[in-house]
């Protein structure tokens, strides 16, 4: 399995559910519930910090994990919440960013 | 270019900021900010309907697209944050999802 | 009426809600998503701004408005929430407060 | 005291703060990014639940201190914001649902 992708990601967290018999729970409103409670514990993590201190934290490697987990655990239900609602984060990301290529032009160079 | 990869939505959105001089505005704590407040905008998107009407929403193409908008801006500040924080969101990924294997073990299938 | 306290925002919500028919959608999953959604509001206005930029937009009648529209949201999604939760937001407020006292001891003044 | 009011816990959080010397840490953004953490948490409560699971588990007082708890550190959070902004909550409330009334007219009683 090539597991760089989105889809390997997505195929794991259906059979995690399917062999938990979870799949009952995750319904959209649930799912992004539980999204929203993710982006809070990653706000949390990083809330008494400077950005200096966030990215300090991040290079130790006795430190990093905790963060690092929360960034897992806003994408793994991401992830789920976008396939039970059918949305292809990829090609939604692509669509959004050359739309927003329109509506913000570049700044011109300053010479 | 192969646009289906993680990556691929990366770079783009690395030579988008770059070419506005945005980059000053990315730190860390910044993004996650701007990730809280696009999850808020999932969320509002929801709220007052039923999963079903969620669904629904999702399956006509006349209200398809601000829903999935708003997903694409979730992955876009996710996919930003993790990169200025040096994290690989598949890798942890993979990674939560093994720990999980052994947190919470399947059910036993009722025969 | 005594319009200083949370019952007065309370109650003038209830009527509100009662004369659209509105409470059919007050559940408690919908009324935290809509705070969710709120919050999100919040941080969006400060996110690319520095703490001494959101204290001076507090500052400015032309730019205050926005952003007090932000709190009043929030707190009204938290009034809502915690009446359909029967929840009294002081009285957990001032337990809290004292459970908090008792495990986070203060700083000795140094001498 | 007349515990009854906001200001009385407003007040209560300026000196535990400041008992604490956390007042360093309480800027807007290290606030409200605070404030989305606990809001979060509440999400997280409810997440698996149904609305009537969520109010069952508010009527078991073996079940309901969780929940309230995380009401509670909400209140707490966005009260120390709109202080530390120079925001009067229930003024804003007031001035916010003045203005729905105007943007949301009460549905005509059917006969």
């Amino acid at each position: 399995m090539n597991d760089t992708t989105i889809e390997s990601v997505r195929d794991r967290l259906r059979n995690f559910a399917h062999a938990r018999d979870w799949g009952q729970f995750h319904t959209p409103k649930n799912l992004a519930m539980a999204l929203g409670g993710e982006v809070g514990e990653l706000l949390a993590e990083m809330q008494w910090l400077t950005d200096a201190q966030v990215l300090q934290k991040l290079a130790d490697p006795d430190t990093r994990d905790g963060i690092e987990e929360e960034f897992a655990d806003v994408f793994l239900y991401l992830v789920q919440l976008a396939d039970v609602c059918g949305v292809d984060l990829i090609e939604a990301a692509h669509a959004k960013i050359t739309r927003n290529d329109g509506r913000f032009p570049p700044t011109e160079p300053s010479s």
